[in-house]
């Protein structure tokens, strides 16, 4: 069971504490009448499925000992324009640094979170179709 | 188009910078080689769900003049055990204090979040049953 508590400060302004004791600024944008002091709630999704996927590609590769330099993972979404405005579309982008990297090995890191082990990935395809991508940068 | 980019710092550590501009750190359990400086991005899920509709929740009371001093929203969620353990079961709890509150004004205000505005909760129950209640404190 995993826990998250959100609290009221001020404005639109809210914080949020998970179980694992991190406590995290959340707002809305000035044109709905927040004072962007925080991440929106909605850009936390894409943050978690970057976060997850990433998490899962450095590990993986390590674990295969490449020479693994750099993981980032672009995440864009589009969502309906029409209430509840859910996302509908999102892709993500994996570009791995690193030295003499397989790109077997790159793929199938990707591959394997994507299809396999991302919590994050899994309960956002439901609603959304997930692309992905990947780039390998020689370091 | 909402955007998100998620870099690789060390160990299973990763910071997510949000399109609005905001940074947020996550990391692993020390049971599967993180070092918990930062909250997992699984449960960035359920802070999102908390966010999205307090903010909903707390708006929507405000418009209505109904004296509010407190939103509070207490989520909890199951997920699978099988790979990619994806949220199965959610619970949302909303704790809305104030002077004189309507229970109906709360109880709309509540249900029009979840079932008309919150967007991540929309995103969310492809996937997941969403239960939700509410409590109301008179202060």
């Amino acid at each position: 069971m995993m826990q998250a508590k959100v609290k009221w400060t001020d404005g639109l302004q809210f914080v949020g504490e998970s179980g694992s004791g991190h406590a995290i600024v959340m707002d809305a944008d000035a044109e709905v009448g927040g004072t962007n002091t925080g991440v929106r709630p909605t850009e936390l999704l894409l943050i978690g499925l970057g976060g997850c996927s990433g998490m899962d590609v450095a590990s993986i590769l390590q674990k295969k000992r490449e020479q693994v330099t750099g993981v980032e993972v672009n995440v864009k979404g589009e969502k309906a324009d029409e209430h509840p405005k859910k996302f509908t579309d999102i892709e993500v982008e994996f570009v791995v640094s690193g030295r003499n990297l397989s790109e077997t090995a790159v793929k199938k890191a990707v591959d394997l979170s994507m299809e396999k082990y991302c919590s994050v990935k899994a309960t956002l395809e439901g609603v959304a179709k997930i692309k992905y991508s990947y780039k390998i940068i020689s370091v």
